[in-house]
């Protein structure tokens, strides 16, 4: 079976630590004889907007739309188009364009990471957040009156759907069945936003319902940000509006010191569109072109995109080529400067994928 | 000079720490010469609403209107009374009602605190996060469509004005001139809110015109709750959004290990309506009856009330107070069970009285 594979490096370092990711997949590919096929698109890049005044081509439903997954770097610089427009004009348009509903990212403490928490060792902590990733409070729906006066105001909509909130839920419920501790946690604020939360914690309430052996329980998102630095243990599966995931997706990674490496997928479930797999740091223009990103997100990545396509043998087979190099530690591995060591991205991209091979 | 002080326990442990909260200021009274009137006011608590069906009075605002202050204990007991429906039956008209448009928590690294993050001792953080209070996230304008189908769909605004946005700005610039760092920090999400963060992020360029001393720098909110945890170092007045600065008010002190015990100022800076103060906890009806809530939260917003009323001098004799039993810890003073000690609620609010008159 071969897979066609859309490769957009982006911006920053996005175009560093991507050959990597590719390396990686390529060492996956070798040992367990699966057929990839890579396809490099340069747009939603900050550059292709320089050249073309837009972030993508206007075919680019067609060029990405029968891939079977796209493998993503990094994009937006700020300093030359504003982040509203390059991310609006590209990532956010993939996530709806190809209803990739899900947003998934593990938040694990693996060995050789120093965590920020006092106390905390690998196995402590090892949660999956899932966030809604195409409504809610990402909408495009308001808009300014009174423009240039004092009564200037701005209005934005936060559209909640059921459809919307249901099949995220179901995802989230699913994912818990699979664990041991069967577990999940809904983010809320329905003490402060009274009508979207609200709607959001019956939505809850009703999925519970055909999951008996569930364990659910809820908190609001102030509290919660906060019980993940106090209690990150707590937690299994934690499931979350788009905005709420997406700050408990950066803080869950922080909080195990992997903020510059952890993965995510942006997945459509049913498999009508290809899902979109990238690290969770961004393009990160301060240390672009030193040679020095830590490659090991877009790494894991293609680790959850080779689980995604089926193979799940493939993917824990990078995921523990990761730990095993991480473990290493900076004495023995050319750990990136963020990791304490003094390799450089193609010296960490190299070890890792020696390691996938190795087995 | 007298003051009249409106005094509302509130729900749950509110009832329990609102007599050492007392016990404080009157301590503070004694030493300082103060004189202030305390009137006792029952609504605002799910108990009133039992009764009476509603959580406040018709004539609510008459009765605290003409208060100098309102010291506030905590509201909700969600098995009772819906969150939604007793805060904003309570809390969040008082914000509204009296236009208490700043929000402002410490955030501070006490002695005899644990800290969840590594290695950071007393000292390395001290921040206040500055909230806007009255609009933005928090609105309640909305509704639900197609209800009962799965075409289901609710839809919230977030709504910010210029005045809005505008004052609580100039209240954090402010803030941040009397501090020696001088630094300014906003809080926004204009890569993926793009109607109304965005121009939070033009008024925030605007205000800075006007302070050219201050160092002014902005993070999305995902990764500056990242941040928090990885760097809270680096914070020194931080102004956000309603549900931006709620987030943040919590994880601050969660990051200091002062949730239980933390303080908040909910500030009309015109003096035009009287201002609340609150403990940043809430109701906890888990340990509510038991006698060991912690107490410090109280007498520490009672800390802020005697600042704001003009009293620098007893404000900063009762934070001294606080930080003086804590610093004896668990051996040598009645700390709570959530400091590790076996005192009492009536018992640590005891020695802290005594440390506020013996000074
Ligand atoms: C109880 C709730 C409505 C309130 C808020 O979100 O404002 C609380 O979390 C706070 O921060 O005072
Ligand atoms: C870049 C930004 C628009 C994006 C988001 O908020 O979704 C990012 O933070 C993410 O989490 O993928």
């Amino acid at each position: 079976m071969s897979h066609n594979i859309a490769v957009i490096p982006g911006d920053g370092i996005g175009n560093e630590v991507m050959p990597e990711g590719i390396r990686a997949l390529e060492a996956a590919a070798h040992r367990f004889s699966l057929d990839l096929n890579f396809t490099e698109f340069d747009f939603a890049s900050c550059d292709y907007h320089e050249r073309h005044g837009k972030m993508m081509p206007d075919d680019w439903r067609d060029q990405l739309g029968g891939m079977d997954a796209i493998f993503f770097g990094a994009v937006g610089m700020p300093d030359r188009v504003p982040d509203h427009i390059s991310l609006w004009g590209s990532l956010l348009q993939f996530r709806r364009a190809f209803d990739q509903y899900v947003n998934l990212r593990p938040c694990k403490l693996m060995p050789g990471i120093k965590s920020p928490l006092a106390g905390r060792a690998p196995g402590d902590i090892d949660f999956y957040v899932v966030r809604e990733n195409t409504e809610g409070e990402y909408s495009s729906v308001g808009g300014k009156m009174f423009e240039g006066t004092d009564r200037e105001v701005v209005i934005q909509d936060t559209v909640m759907t059921r459809t919307g909130i249901d099949r995220v839920l179901k995802f989230a419920f699913e994912l818990a069945m699979t664990r041991p501790r069967k577990k999940l946690t809904s983010a809320t604020k329905s003490n402060g936003i009274s009508i979207t939360m609200p709607y959001w914690d019956e939505r809850v309430v009703e999925m519970a319902r055909g999951y008996p052996d569930i364990n659910v329980d809820k908190f609001h998102i102030d509290i919660l940000t906060a019980n993940f630095v106090l209690h990150p243990d707590w937690f299994d599966v934690v499931v979350a509006s788009n905005l709420f995931g997406d700050i408990l997706s950066d803080l869950g990674p922080a909080c195990t010191g992997t903020i510059g490496v952890a993965p995510s997928a942006n997945i459509n479930p049913e498999g009508h569109f290809p899902s979109l797999f990238e690290p969770v740091h961004g393009s990160a223009p301060d240390i672009f072109g030193k040679g020095i990103a830590n490659p090991i997100g877009q790494i894991w990545s293609a680790a959850m995109m080779l689980e995604h396509l089926g193979h799940m043998d493939a993917g824990k087979a990078v995921v523990e080529a990761i730990e095993r190099v991480l473990a290493a530690g900076p004495g023995d591995a050319p750990l990136t400067p963020d990791l304490g060591g003094r390799g450089t991205t193609g010296e960490l991209g190299e070890v890792i994928a020696e390691a996938i091979k190795n087995g």
